[in-house]
């Protein structure tokens, strides 16, 4: 089973004494290394049935001991969002990346430094400013840089319509005029506000077709175009059909969080991370119990935007009914019940730890250095440690 | 002028070439120094003549370059809003901190860390819980750990009402029964969300007239009461009298940023830092231009909550008219016009860098590793290090 390996425990994570929770300090982020390998047996798995390969996205986890268990192998490959995660992976040995922000010409110094250490990382595009640029440069370093042009699949950020066959073609003349013409990469984020699993199947549909189709454009007037990406959490577990597509990524799937709960791509049982906060006040007049995760903690992401900022659970991890963060500053939460809730505030002393459900996992994530994890017993196991920057 | 030193330039900071603003990766946080001085400047100037001491709150800066400008003198005093803070600046030799999050009993561990240190260290807090919790560990350690009693003005968070005498006084014997009873405590956060200069200085005043009425209750039940400690930045700008009130605390006026010029507490010209970005893209038809600076960089707080996050300007820092930032993903800004705008886009090409700058200085500056320090020439003077976590 090479893509279940035990994972490595390399020289900047720190084995600890294994601590109860009660003992770490707060705020900290808690990962459950249990449901994580849940998680990514289950998309694996249905990749697997589908055929088609799975790039995964390190932009979430932003960790070696977390990458090394989504890599099919140890050299990839893999996707990224910053040029720092770039070369934080290919300092581990990743050999085979797609950078899946569109290129700024002032960063291909960086990208062609990376294949000067023999990391084949291709960048993405849909501009022709930019295709000439990957191409004038390719052809000044000889050797040529790879690109992918972005299809824009549903309105929702970049990318060019599969059908504009023309500015396709023109693009595809630029890149291929010094550079490497790679493929063709889409990305539903529209599917992040789908509603049920109609609208989802939909969102991986017109995610999937319109890489096809753009491929076939290129392939019609001769572009090889090996590679056809598509990908996001939501669209990857409910594609019924990859037919044409050569390739799957995805990211927040490792710990999954409220946004996909919601969707229902996840149950809350399978969030992976959560925010270990300590009570640290109470406004008993307003319902509220004050804890010390604010926004440094949670980040201030509003997933489905429904004004609630986590789901409060005990140290189990089993929610309190109807107990959210309803507000946050710095360094303080302001926990309540959801409005309308006819329940009882559960009495929670000061100091009483509790464990919070993110909205958006890469967005809390962000705000720690290190992920603590949770041994089967309740105590901590390790801490591995995460980066941040560009 | 002791308060206007020239900042050192600690071991940790880097000196670096004078690169221009061009040459920078991008996102990056650039500083405006000048600026900075400026509101410092400003601040320092009305405190003065206010006849009152000022506190400065780190927690906007977490960076000792810019923390030692902001003092009063080396050793404070200051205040920090995470135990990580206090340890830091204890570091630098601040010896007289006020940690103005309430107590969690399991953070005292590291609060009498630092008293072993020799750092006066006062914590703040507003039930019988923590009141307990402080006096037993100050019987226990011999050594009394000192609190202050944290009022609330305008139930926008903590604190107890100033006219619960009871709680008051239960409170303070509470910490008298081994700890040192250091006074009170308010911070107006509501002032955040004032309209207008009345509305403001009625919350300095409202600030000020709930911090001086606790403290009068524990002074004639025979309580000393030293410190009466009030302060956030909007009131700290409009307070037109604070008698009775010993210091303000303040922090974001370092940078200030869009609420704090929405309140008219500044002009957009006083906004200190701006987060540097380069154009990866447009979606034309819908009147986007895409950057690489999303919500890693800008962070997601909302602001004002007019669904904007942020004002892009140019490289010489002046704003684009009605160009702000509309939505982002991790690493994707969407700026465009402002909802119902009747101005043409600036055409900016793929590659041109613009300056953003922020709703809320605290949130974006703490996504950053660093500053990039601006000299006056319009390049980079220096980097200097930020910390994060807890």
């Amino acid at each position: 089973m090479p893509h279940y390996r035990i994972p490595p425990i390399p020289g900047n994570s720190r084995q600890i004494q294994t601590d109860p929770l009660p003992a770490l300090p707060t705020p900290c982020l808690l990962l459950d290394p249990v449901k994580m390998d849940r998680n990514l047996a289950r998309l694996r798995e249905r990749m697997k049935a589908l055929g088609v390969s799975l790039r995964p996205h390190l932009k979430t986890c932003k960790c070696w001991e977390i990458a090394a268990r989504m890599l099919p192998a140890p050299q990839g490959p893999a996707t990224v969002s910053t040029l720092r995660e770039a070369e934080f992976f290919a300092d581990h040995g990743v050999r085979d990346l797609t950078y899946a922000v569109g290129i700024a010409p002032n960063k291909l110094d960086r990208v062609q430094a990376l294949h000067a250490r023999g990391v084949d990382i291709a960048v993405i595009l849909d501009s022709l400013e930019q295709a000439q640029a990957v191409a004038a440069r390719s052809r000044t370093a000889g050797r040529a840089i790879p690109a992918l042009i972005e299809i824009d699949a549903d309105g929702h950020r970049a990318g060019i319509n599969a059908s504009d066959r023309e500015r396709l073609l023109a693009l595809a003349a630029a890149i291929a005029n010094g550079g490497e013409l790679r493929g063709v990469l889409t990305h539903a984020g529209a599917s992040y506000h789908a509603h049920g699993v109609a609208e989802l199947e939909r969102a991986a549909e017109g995610e999937r077709a319109a890489a096809v189709e753009a491929a076939a454009t290129l392939r019609a007037a001769g572009h090889a175009c090996p590679v056809v990406s598509v990908g996001s959490t939501p669209t990857a577990h409910f594609a019924r059909n990859l037919e044409g597509v050569t390739e799957v990524r995805a990211g927040v799937y490792v710990f999954f969080d409220l946004v996909m709960a919601r969707l229902g791509v996840c149950g809350l049982d399978d969030i992976g991370i959560s925010v270990l906060a300590s009570v640290i006040g109470h406004q008993r007049g307003k319902g509220w119990i004050l804890t010390d995760a604010g926004w440094t903690a949670m980040s201030r992401d509003p997933g489905s935007g429904n004004h609630d900022f986590g789901v409060v659970c005990d140290l189990e991890g089993a929610p309190y009914p109807d107990l959210v963060v309803r507000e946050m500053s710095q360094e303080h939460g302001v926990v309540a019940l959801r409005q309308r809730s006819k329940l009882a505030l559960p009495e929670l002393a000061v100091g009483t730890q509790v464990r919070i459900l993110p909205n958006h996992a890469c967005a809390t994530a962000a705000q720690f250095e290190r992920y603590h994890v949770l041994a089967p017993e309740g105590t901590i196991a390790s801490e591995w440690p995460r980066f941040q920057g560009w």
